[in-house]
């Protein structure tokens, strides 16, 4: 090998992560997230607020219309709205707790039963998600999960303002 | 192809990300990180908290000796502090807004000098980050840039009940 660079050192087909455990990755963040709902006080879960954000089950129903709408884009190339995707559950506008910790079961399995429908050496088709964002399924899912880690770090500091100790953010399990 | 499911289609030379890919998703999200801190007032930035957690220079001063410990363990194998590995700078504990960005900018050049010295294919190896933390480098680097979305994202509440608008967290630029 002639020098030290890049290109001369890593194969082109260097696999960093492979589709199962980018699978493990988003739905063990996932879990993370749940739980933060789960500690969330019944009573605040829709109102309480920080900095005049947005409160945490707002932030909740963006992560599920994106998950959603998104594992079901990656896989059939159609931008369809959680509201209809999941319209046969009667789960998609949740106005409790108990309501919201089920539409993020509903979102779960579908995620589980769309990811494998993904095709093979897909994930750099590019694809304007919701009709508006253009990337890679790679690049869009990433913004998909950092975006959660995102608004659940702002949950979390909800939760301590409540008195209340987050989850483990490393327990992904 | 006799069934659908994920290992029959699913090559397992599927690439979904690349090296150079992940370098700049890692970086691109340090570059919101850097605006976050600009945004900071530098009268609150090692003293301002919410719901009693840590100020955000010592989030921002984790997700350094992360960054800097981590990519230096990646390439090498070795596992030694920030406060040795850029001793040379003198930068290593700041104590104002203006050398903390400093420190920050000398993390971002040795992320990009190590980077390329990870070995070819290297991104499976196990090893135990910070002589504790077991992992493949794949999965600790998602741990260190999910750590700093995490933090960040807290630190936008922070600058929001400060008043104050965050960076866009889409741009990466």
């Amino acid at each position: 090998m002639e020098n030290n660079t890049l290109t001369a050192t890593a194969p082109a087909t260097e696999v960093i992560i492979n589709r199962e455990q980018l699978l493990e990755h988003w739905q063990g963040h996932r879990k993370v997230t749940r739980r933060a709902i789960e500690k969330f006080p019944a009573d605040q879960l829709f109102s309480y607020s920080v900095g005049g954000m947005r409160p945490f089950s707002e932030l909740i129903m963006e992560m599920l219309r994106i998950a959603s709408s998104g594992v079901h884009g990656f896989a059939t190339g159609e931008w369809l709205q959680m509201a209809d995707l999941l319209k046969h559950t009667g789960l998609t506008a949740p106005t409790s707790k108990e309501e919201l910790l089920q539409l993020w079961d509903v979102v779960t399995t579908q995620i589980d039963d769309y990811w494998p429908r993904i095709a093979p050496d897909g994930f750099h088709t590019t694809m304007k998600a919701f009709g508006q964002y253009e990337g890679t399924i790679t690049s869009l899912l990433f913004y998909f999960i950092d975006n959660e880690i995102h608004h659940r770090g702002q949950g979390f500091v909800y939760l301590r303002s409540l008195g209340i100790e987050p989850p483990f953010f490393w327990d992904r399990n």
